[in-house]
C-alpha cells in the first residue's frame, strides 16, 4: 500500500510509521508526534487517521465508517495492550483524546473530544485515584461528547452545570436545606449566576451533575454510548463532520482553502500526572532561556494534570537547582525527587536538541515514574540568549556558519540595540525592583489605563503602562507604550511574554508597588506616582527610577559582533545608510556602512537660524519667476510679429531662465543689453524689466547666501564619509512645507524676510495642494526653479573640490527626486555638468561625481529603459513607489489598513515591500533599465531597506546596495547575508488565489456534500 | 552624381530639380519651392544649397567657400539670364532672397538676408520706379547684410535710424532749422524717440539714412561689398554659420536636434507687386473658407508689395464679385482688371487644389502683369466648410472616403455642436449685429480687461471680453472668456482668427457698439452695458443680445451626419457613454452611444433631498463598524483562552460582517442568540451587544430606505437604455464627500439625523485626509463598509429583476472602483453572487450580470492576469490611473504643468492619454489578462476616452470599447473610425532623446566648430 493510500498510521507503539516529511496527509500535529516516536522519545501511543480517510468519509458518507471501523478497532486493542504492558496495569481504562489535525490551520473550526472511552467501568477506576477527578472527568466528558458528537445544544449542558453550581453556593451558605438537590430544586426558575468556581465543588456534586447530564440525554431519547469503540468511532466521525460544518467551509471560501483536503484524525492514549506523588506534570528548556547557558531549566508540579500547571494555583517546583527561583528556593526539584526520571529527562532532551537542532521547549508528564513527552518545540528566549545559543551551536558544530546566520532575526539584533541605563552617569537610586522581564531602558509618563495610552501617545507623549498585570486585552494599550511595568506576574505572565514578544521594555512583578487605579497613581514606599508624572524602567535590570535617567546604547555583546563578522563575509549586498547630519553619518560608519545612500538636503534648510532666509528665498523664487514670465510674455507678443530678431531674444531669456547659472555668468549681460534696447521703444518692456532686475537681485543675494551655508554642512558629512560614497538628494518636498504656517511664524517671517505678511498668506494660498504626495515637488520644483537646484548643486561641487583641494577622497553622488520623465534628467544632467565643468576649471581638480535618479513613480520604472541612458545610478524610493503603484497614501493608509490586512493584503506594504505589485514594476525597470546599461548602479533609500524580507527581494532582484536608518545597518548587514543563502522571506504574499478552483463548481460540491450532512443529522437524532 | 553629393538644386528656370520628397537635404521650404515649380506653377525662380553643403562648410571652413563660388557664379547668371527674358529687361537687377532652411524647424534661430544684389546701380533702376522705395530697400539691405553678414551691431543702424527720425520730426514741427541735417547735428546726446512712423520718411531722409550707414561702415573699417556674388556668398556663408551661433547650439541642446543636420540655403529671385497699376499682390482661398462653397475667394491690393496688405493701410480689392464685402463692394476686381492674370490665378487654383487634394490658401504677386505664386498652403476654414470640402472632394471622387474619414478632426464636429439660438422661443431683439467670426451662441458677464476675465473666470464666473479689437497679448483673456465680441476688425482680424482656432463663439466688428474702458461699459444706441453685465453674442448670425436668450444644441449638418454614418461603416471600437442619469442617457442614445460605460452611483446619492439621509447612513455606517468592533474585540480576548467554542463565535461575527447579507438574513440569528448566550456570562459583551444592536436597527433601517430610492433611479436609466448594457460603478468617492461641511449643513445634519453636531464634526476631523487621491475610496470603502455596497448591489439586482419581470431586455454590469488586489475582486464577486443568487430565486428570473472592476492603480495593472480570472470585463479609469503612475495630481498640477509642457511632457497627460507611459502599462495589463482570459471585455471610462490621440492607442492596444461623456459619443464614433484606418496619432511623444547622442562626443564635436566659427571673426573684422 503506497503512502497515499494508507489510512491508518500507528506511532508510539511497537513501531511508528509516517514522519514529519508525511505532514501533508497526516496533518502537521499528527507528523510531529510520529517523528518523535520514530526517534525513540516516549510519547504516548497513538494512531492517526488520514486525511484521505476524511475525503473518502465526504464521497461515501456513512458506509465508510463501517468499512474503518473494524480497523479502529484493531489499532484500539493494540494500544490498549501496549499501553496497559507500560502501565503494568490491565485494568487502567484507555482514554483517547480525539483531535483533528488539518494541514492547513483553521483555527477554531475543527472540533476535539478529550476522555474519549469514559465509560462507567472506567468511571470506578478512576475513582480509586481520585473520586473528584473521576466524577469531573466524567462530567466532562458527557458534555463534551454530547454536544460535539451528539449534537445536544451545548448551552443546556452549561445553564444545568451553572445551577447546580449555584445550588451548592445557595446550600452551604444559607442552610435551611437538607441537602443540594432541596437547594437545586428550590432554585426554580430563579437563576442567578454562581461565586464559585468549578473547582470549588467537590466529588459529590460532580458525581451529580454527571448523573444529571445523562438523564437530560435520555430525556432527548439519547442513549450514552458505553463501548468504547462505539465512543471513538462517533468521535472520528464527529471530526470528519466539522470540516464540513458550515463555519468550516466559510472560512476556506473566506482564506480560499480548498475544500477538497480534508482533515486528519489524531487519537491518542491519556496519560496522566496526578497518580500519586510518583507522577507529576512540567515543562523545561533545554538551555536558559534568558542567558543561552547550557543547562536544563525548567519546573513540575508532583502529583498535577498539565492544567493545574496552567491555572497558577500551586507554585511550581524547579527541576534541578539551575532553576531555582526565589518562589520555590526551599521546595526539593525533581531531580532530587526522582533522579532516575530526571536523568531519562536529559537523556531525551538532548536527543530532541539535537534531533531538532534547536534548543527546546519540553513538556512531560511522569505518571507514576514513566516519563512521557506530551509535546516538544523550539524553546522562546530573549535575544542575547539567542546569540550565545547560536553562537555556541556553531562552536558545538551542531550547526553550520550559514545556519547560525539564517537563524539569528533582525529583531535579535534590535532588542540587543536596546539602550541602557548609563551607569557612569547614574545618580539616582531606583524606587523599586522587579522583574527584568524584557530588556531596555526607557523613559516615559505613567499611565494605568490602556485606553488612555493611545490617546496620550497620539497627542504625542511617551507613555509607561502601569499596570498590577496585564491581559489580552490591554494589547492595543502596550502596543502604543514605550514600555510596561506590571506590580505582579513573573517572567512568563503576559506583560512579560507580550513584551518581549513586541520587543518593548517591561518590569515585571515590582511587589514593592502599590498600584491605585481609582486615584490614578501607585505608591512605593513614602513615594506617590501619579498619572503623567515622568519614570524611567531598566528592564535589563529591573530596576524602576523616579524621572528620566541618562540612558545610552547598547555595546553589542561579544557573540552578536561575531555573528555579524561572519554575515560580512557571506553577503554580496552592499549596505548604506540615510543620513542626514554629521552625528548620523558618524553613526552610520560606526555600524558598518559603506557610504550614505541618501542624504536629504531639506534639513539642511530646516535648521531654525536658517529658516527664515530659506523662506525669504521661496518667495522670491515665485516672485521672479512671475516677473520674469512677464517680461517674457511681453517679448513674445513683440516677437508673434515674426521678427528675428525678438525670436532670438526669445530664446535668449529662455536660455537664461532653463540654465540658470548663464545668470550668474556673463551671458545674461548680453540679453539684458539686448532687452534694454528694446524697451527703448516698449513701455511695457521697460517696466518689467526693471521689475524684474530688482527682484532678481534679492533673489541670487539670498541664495548665495544659503549656498555658503550648506557648502559648509556638505563639506562636514564628505569629511565624516572621506573614501566613501554620499548621496545628496535635492531638495524634494513640496516648497509650502518650508513656510510659515501659524500667524506667528507668519509675522516672524514677514519682520526677518521684509515681505508683507499679506503676501505670505497668499502663497500659501495659492501653494495649498490637494494631493500634496502629487503634486509640486521634486524635481518638479528644480523644473519651476532651477535656481534653487542650480544653487545645491554649486554648493555640492564647491563643497567637493575643496576638499579634494585639500587631499580627501571625496565620492559625491546627486541624485533627482521624483523624476517621471528621461527629459527631467536630460535637462538637469546638462545644467549639473556645465556646473561641474565650471567648478572643476576654476578650482583645478577633478572631481568624480555620478549622477542619478530616485524611482519613486511608477512612470519612471516603465521608463527605465530610457531615463538609465542618461544616469549613473538608480536609487528606489520604495515609500513613494509604494504610495502611487497602489493608489494608498501612507498617511491616511490608517483610515482603512485594518481592514485590509489580512483580508485583503498579507502585510502592510509601507513595512515589507509588497513584493507582487511594487516588486513587480521594480523588475520590470531592473530588467529595462540593464538591457540598455547592464552596470547600472541600483539601490534603495526607502524605509524598506531596513526591511529583512525587503531585504531578500531587493537582493533576489538585482540591487548592488540597499540603504537603511543608520540603527538599522547590522540587521540589513545580516539580512544581506541571509538573502545571499537564500532563507526564504517569511510573509511573502498568500499565494491564497491559486487554491480557489472555478467558484461555481466548488459551491456544486458543497451542495454535493450537504447532502451527507443532513443524513447524518438524522441518523444522529434518530438515535 | 547622386541626389546625396548633389549640392545645387535649381528650380523655376528652364528645369527644376527635385521635390518635396527630399526635405531632408532640401529643408521644408525648399522642398515645397522645387515641388510647386515642378508641376509648372510660376513659382519665382532660384535654387537651394542642400543641407551637405554646410556640413562640408563645417568641416572645411573657408575654403570650401571658395570652392563653392564658381558654382554659385554659374547659377546666378543662368538665373539673371531667365528673369530677364521674362521681364523683357535687362537692366532690371536681380534681387534675391537669402533664407535658411533647416530641415527641422529652429524658429527665430537662424538667418535671412532680404534683398541681396542691392548695389548702387541697382538702386539707380529702381529709383526711377520709386525713390522712396529704392532707397528704402537699400537702407534696409545695409542694415540687414551688416548686422548679420558682417558682424555689426544691429543696434547701432537702429539708433542710427531712429536719430535720424526724431530729426526729421524736430525740423518738420519746431522749425527754426535750415534742414534735416541741421536738426540731426542740433540734437547732440539728448536722444528722444520720435512719434513718426517709418512710412512718414519722404526718399530724402531715406536717402540721408542709407549714406549714413555706409558711412558708419567706412568708420569701422568696412568696404560694403558692391559685388552682387560677393553679397550672395556672404550672405551664404552668414547662413552657414547661424546654424551653429551660440544660441542654436543651446536652442539644439534644449531641443535634442542633432548637431549634424546643417541647414539649406534657399536662393530665390525676388518679384515686385509695385511697379505700377500693371502690378499687384494677394492672397486667395480656393473654395470659401466661411461655406466651403465652390469659387475663388481672396483680395488684391494693386501696385504694392506683400508688406502693404498685410500692414492694413489700404483696403484691399476683391479678386472677384464672389469675394466682395462690404468694405470693397464698390472697387473693381481683379477679374474686371486683369481677366488674363485672373484666369491664369484659376488655373493654377485648380492645379494646386488637384496636386495636393486639398483647398489651397495661395499667396500670389504680379509683376507687370506677370503672375508669381510666391506661397501655397491648405486653406484654413470653418468647421462646416470643412465638412462641406471634404463630403463634396469625396463626391468630386478627389479623394476616397478613407481619406474624407482621416481629414476631418473631432474640433471639426465638436464646432458644429456649438449651441444656436433657439429662434422659436427667442422673444428679444438683438442690440447690435457684427460679423458672425466664429460659430455658437453663448452668454456671459460682459469684462473689458483681459486681465480680469481670469480672475472672474477662477471665481466661477462665465465671462465675455468685450475689446475694440484684441491683440497677442490678450490670448490669456480669451482664452479664459466663454466668447469674444469686438468692435472692429474683420473676418480676419485677431478676434476672428484666434476665436476659431480655440473654438469659442466670437462676433467681431460690432461697430454700433461704443467702448468705453475707462468707465468699464459699452453704450450701443440709447443702451449702457456695464462690466458684469449679462449679454448673449451668436456667431453663427454676428446677433448680440441683452442679458441670456434661450440656446439650443444645434442640429448636425447632413454633411457631418453623412460624414458620421460613414465613419460607422468603418470602425471597429464599440462607443459607449459615460452618463448618470436618465436625461444623460437619452442624449447619449441619441448622439448613437453603444451603451453606457460608466454610471456614477454617488450621483444618485447626491441629490438634495436625498443627502440628509445619506450622511446618516455614512455616520451611522462608522458607528456601527466601532460598535461591531468593540463587541468583536470582547469576543476575540474570551476566545484566546483557546475555547474553540469562543473561536467558532469568533468566526461567526466575522462572517456576518464581511457577508453583510447574512445580517439581514436569518443567519444573524443563530449568531446572535450565542452572543445573548455568552452575554450572560460577561457583562461588557452583553453591554457591547445591546449598544451594537441598538446601532444596528438603525443603521439597517436607513439603508433599506436609501436603497429603495436608488432603485427606482436604476429602473428609470435601466429602462432608457434597454437591450443596450450599462455599466454601474459601485459608490467610488471618500465618504467625506458626502458630509456636510459648512457649520449650517452641519447644523442641519444633525437637525435632519438626530445626531450630535459634536459628533458630526469629530467624525469630520476623522475622516480627513492628507492625500485623498489616495485615500479612504472605491472599493476600499467596500470592504471597510461591505453593508453600503451590498445595499447597492441589492438596489440593482432587484430594478433588474423587476424590469425582466416586465419583459424588458436589461444588461447590467457592476463594477468595482479602486482595485488594486484580486482579493478584493474575489471577495466582492462572492457578496454578489451571493446576493444574485437570493434574488433570483425570490424573482423567478435569471440576470444576465456581468461584474468587473475599473482598473485605476498601477497595482491592478501589474495583477492584471490574476484579476483577469475573476472578472467579466476592465474598464481602465485613465484619469486615475494617470495620475498614480506619472505621481500628478490633476487638482494640483495646474502649479506646474506650464513648467513642464513642453519642456519636458510634449503635452497635458489629463487631456491626451500618456501613450509612453501609462499607455505602457494598460498594454501590460491587457497583456497579462489577455493571457489568462483572451476574450476578456476591455474598455475605457476616463475622460481619455473622448479625446482622439487617446482614442486611437485604445484601438492599437485592442480595446472592445471607449466611453465617452454624451456629447463626445459623434467625435469618438469618428475617432475610432480614423484609428481603425490608422490616422497617426498627433501629437505622440516626441522621441527626441533618440536624437541625442553621447553627450561627451556631441560636446567636443561643438569645440570643434568653435575653431572655424572664430576664425570667420577675425577675417570679417579685419577686413
Amino acid at each position: 500500500m503506497s503512502s497515499e493510500k494508507k489510512i491508518i498510521w500507528r506511532f508510539g507503539m511497537d513501531k511508528t510509521e509516517g514522519g514529519k516529511e508525511l505532514a501533508h496527509i497526516l496533518g502537521n500535529k499528527g507528523a510531529q508526534l510520529c517523528e518523535m516516536a520514530k526517534i525513540g522519545i516516549p510519547v504516548p501511543p497513538g494512531f492517526i487517521i488520514s486525511t484521505q480517510a476524511c475525503s473518502e468519509y465526504m464521497r461515501q458518507g456513512e458506509k465508510y465508517m463501517k468499512k474503518l471501523k473494524p480497523y479502529v478497532e484493531e489499532e484500539l486493542s493494540k494500544l490498549k495492550n501496549y499501553i496497559s504492558k507500560i502501565r503494568k496495569d490491565k485494568d487502567f481504562p484507555l482514554l483517547l483524546s480525539v483531535r483533528s489535525g488539518a494541514v492547513v490551520s483553521m483555527p477554531g473550526m475543527m472540533d476535539t473530544i478529550l476522555n474519549v472511552g469514559m465509560t462507567k467501568s472506567a468511571l470506578e477506576y478512576l475513582k480509586k485515584i481520585d473520586e473528584r477527578f473521576a466524577y469531573d472527568t466524567w462530567r466532562r466528558f458527557i458534555q463534551m461528547f454530547s454536544s460535539i458528537a451528539l449534537g445536544v445544544p451545548k448551552n443546556i449542558f452549561e445553564e444545568e452545570f451553572e445551577r447546580w453550581k449555584k445550588a451548592y453556593e445557595i446550600y452551604l451558605n444559607e442552610g435551611g436545606f437538607s441537602d443540594i438537590e432541596h437547594a437545586y430544586n428550590n432554585l426554580g426558575n430563579k437563576f442567578e449566576r454562581s461565586k464559585l468556581r468549578d473547582i470549588d465543588l467537590p466529588a459529590s456534586v460532580m458525581k451529580k451533575i454527571s448523573e444529571r447530564f445523562l438523564d437530560i440525554l435520555k430525556e432527548r431519547g439519547i442513549d450514552f454510548p458505553e463501548d468504547p469503540l462505539e465512543q471513538v468511532m462517533i468521535s472520528i466521525e464527529a471530526v470528519f463532520r466539522s470540516w464540513n460544518s458550515e463555519r468550516a467551509i466559510a472560512y476556506r471560501r473566506i482564506h480560499n482553502i480548498s475544500d477538497d483536503l480534508g482533515t486528519a484524525v489524531n487519537i491518542v492514549a491519556m496519560v496522566f500526572g496526578n497518580m500519586g506523588d510518583d507522577s507529576g506534570t512540567g515543562v523545561l528548556f533545554t538551555r536558559n532561556p534568558n542567558t543561552g547557558e547550557k543547562y536544563l531549566w525548567g519546573n513540575f508540579l508532583p502529583n498535577a494534570q498539565g492544567e493545574d500547571v496552567v491555572a497558577g494555583i500551586r507554585t511550581p517546583y524547579a527541576i534541578n537547582e539551575e532553576s531555582k527561583s526565589s518562589a520555590n528556593k526551599n521546595f526539593p526539584t525533581l531531580k532530587e525527587l526522582m533522579p532516575d526520571v530526571y536523568k531519562e529527562l536529559q537523556k531525551v532532551s538532548e536527543k530532541l536538541e539535537s534531533h531538532y537542532k534547536e534548543m527546546q521547549d519540553i513538556e512531560f508528564t511522569i505518571e507514576r515514574r514513566k516519563l512521557w513527552i506530551l509535546q516538544t518545540r523550539t524553546g522562546k528566549r530573549t535575544a542575547r540568549a539567542h546569540l550565545k545559543i547560536t553562537y555556541d551551536m556553531i562552536k558545538e558544530k551542531k550547526i553550520s556558519e550559514k545556519e547560525g546566520i539564517k537563524r539569528i532575526t533582525p529583531k535579535h539584533l534590535s532588542e540587543l540595540l536596546f539602550p541602557v541605563v548609563d551607569e557612569e552617569k547614574l545618580k539616582s537610586e531606583p524606587i523599586a525592583k522587579g522583574i527584568a522581564a524584557s530588556p531596555g531602558a526607557v523613559y516615559g509618563k505613567v499611565v494605568f489605563s490602556p485606553k488612555e495610552v493611545e490617546e496620550m501617545v497620539r497627542a504625542g507623549e511617551r507613555v509607561i503602562l502601569v499596570r498590577h498585570e496585564t491581559s489580552p486585552e490591554d494589547i492595543k494599550g502596550i502596543a502604543f507604550a514605550v514600555g510596561i511595568l506590571t506590580s505582579r506576574g513573573g517572567e512568563t505572565s503576559h506583560a512579560a511574554v507580550v513584551a518581549r514578544a513586541m520587543g518593548k521594555p517591561a518590569v515585571v512583578g515590582a511587589e514593592d508597588i502599590f498600584i491605585d487605579y481609582e486615584n490614578n497613581l501607585f505608591k512605593v514606599k513614602d513615594i506617590e506616582v501619579k498619572k503623567g508624572d515622568l519614570i524611567t524602567i531598566d528592564g535589563n535590570t529591573g530596576r524602576v527610577f523616579l524621572g528620566s535617567v541618562p540612558v545610552k546604547e547598547a555595546d553589542f555583546p561579544e557573540e552578536a559582533v561575531k555573528i555579524l563578522e561572519i554575515a560580512d563575509k557571506i553577503r554580496r549586498l552592499g549596505v548604506r545608510a540615510n543620513a542626514d547630519t554629521p552625528e548620523d553619518a558618524r553613526v552610520a560608519r560606526k555600524f558598518g556602512a559603506e557610504g550614505i545612500g541618501l542624504l536629504r538636503t531639506e534639513h539642511m534648510f530646516f535648521k531654525e537660524e536658517r529658516i527664515p532666509l530659506v523662506r525669504k528665498m521661496i518667495i522670491l523664487a515665485r516672485k521672479y519667476k512671475q516677473k520674469f514670465d512677464e517680461m517674457r510674455n511681453i517679448i513674445q507678443c513683440l516677437s508673434e510679429d515674426g521678427s528675428p530678431e525678438m525670436k532670438k531674444l526669445l530664446s535668449g531669456i529662455n536660455m537664461l531662465r532653463y540654465f540658470p547659472k548663464f545668470q550668474r555668468g556673463k551671458s545674461h549681460e548680453v540679453v539684458f543689453r539686448e532687452i534694454e534696447e528694446k524697451s527703448k521703444e516698449d513701455e511695457r518692456l521697460a517696466k518689467s524689466f526693471s521689475e524684474y532686475t530688482d527682484v532678481r537681485k534679492g533673489f541670487f543675494n539670498t541664495l548665495s547666501k544659503i549656498k555658503e551655508w550648506i557648502k559648509k554642512d556638505f563639506k562636514e558629512i564628505f569629511s565624516v564619509m572621506e573614501g566613501l560614497p554620499v548621496t545628496v538628494r535635492l531638495i524634494d518636498p513640496p516648497l509650502h512645507e518650508f513656510l510659515p504656517k501659524s500667524p506667528e511664524e507668519i509675522k516672524d517671517t514677514s519682520e526677518k524676510s521684509g515681505i508683507p505678511e499679506s503676501e505670505i498668506m497668499e502663497i500659501l494660498e495659492k501653494l495649498r495642494e490637494t494631493n500634496p504626495m502629487l503634486g509640486h515637488r521634486g524635481v518638479r520644483v528644480g523644473i519651476s526653479y532651477p535656481e534653487i537646484y542650480c544653487m545645491q548643486v554649486e554648493a555640492i561641487l564647491e563643497a567637493s573640490s575643496e576638499l579634494i583641494k585639500s587631499g580627501k577622497k571625496v565620492l559625491p553622488e546627486i541624485m533627482l527626486p521624483n523624476v517621471i520623465d528621461p527629459e527631467e534628467i536630460k535637462y538637469f544632467r546638462n545644467v549639473i555638468e556645465m556646473i561641474q565643468e565650471d567648478v572643476e576649471k576654476e578650482m583645478k581638480v577633478k572631481i568624480p561625481l555620478s549622477i542619478g535618479t530616485m524611482m519613486e513613480f511608477p512612470r519612471a520604472c516603465l521608463l527605465a529603459g530610457e531615463i538609465a541612458k542618461f544616469v549613473d545610478f538608480f536609487s528606489f524610493g520604495t515609500n513613494d513607489l509604494t504610495q502611487t503603484t497602489m493608489g494608498i497614501s501612507r498617511d491616511d493608509s490608517g483610515k482603512f489598513i485594518d481592514d485590509y490586512v489580512p483580508m485583503i493584503l498579507p502585510y502592510n506594504p509601507f513595512s515589507k515591500l509588497d513584493v507582487v505589485g511594487v516588486g513587480k514594476i521594480i523588475k520590470i525597470a531592473l530588467k529595462e533599465a540593464r538591457d540598455v546599461k547592464p552596470r547600472l548602479k541600483v539601490g534603495v533609500c526607502g524605509e524598506h531597506g531596513g526591511d529583512p524580507d525587503s531585504i531578500s527581494f531587493f537582493h533576489s532582484a538585482g540591487f548592488d546596495y540597499i540603504s537603511a536608518s543608520p540603527y538599522r545597518v547590522s540587521i540589513a548587514r545580516l539580512s544581506a547575508a541571509q538573502a545571499e543563502i537564500d532563507v526564504p522571506s517569511k510573509k511573502e504574499k498568500k499565494d491564497s488565489y491559486l487554491h480557489l478552483k472555478n467558484k461555481k463548481s466548488q459551491r456544486e460540491k458543497r451542495k454535493g456534500t450537504k447532502a451527507v450532512k443532513n443524513k447524518k443529522r438524522v441518523r444522529k437524532t434518530s438515535k
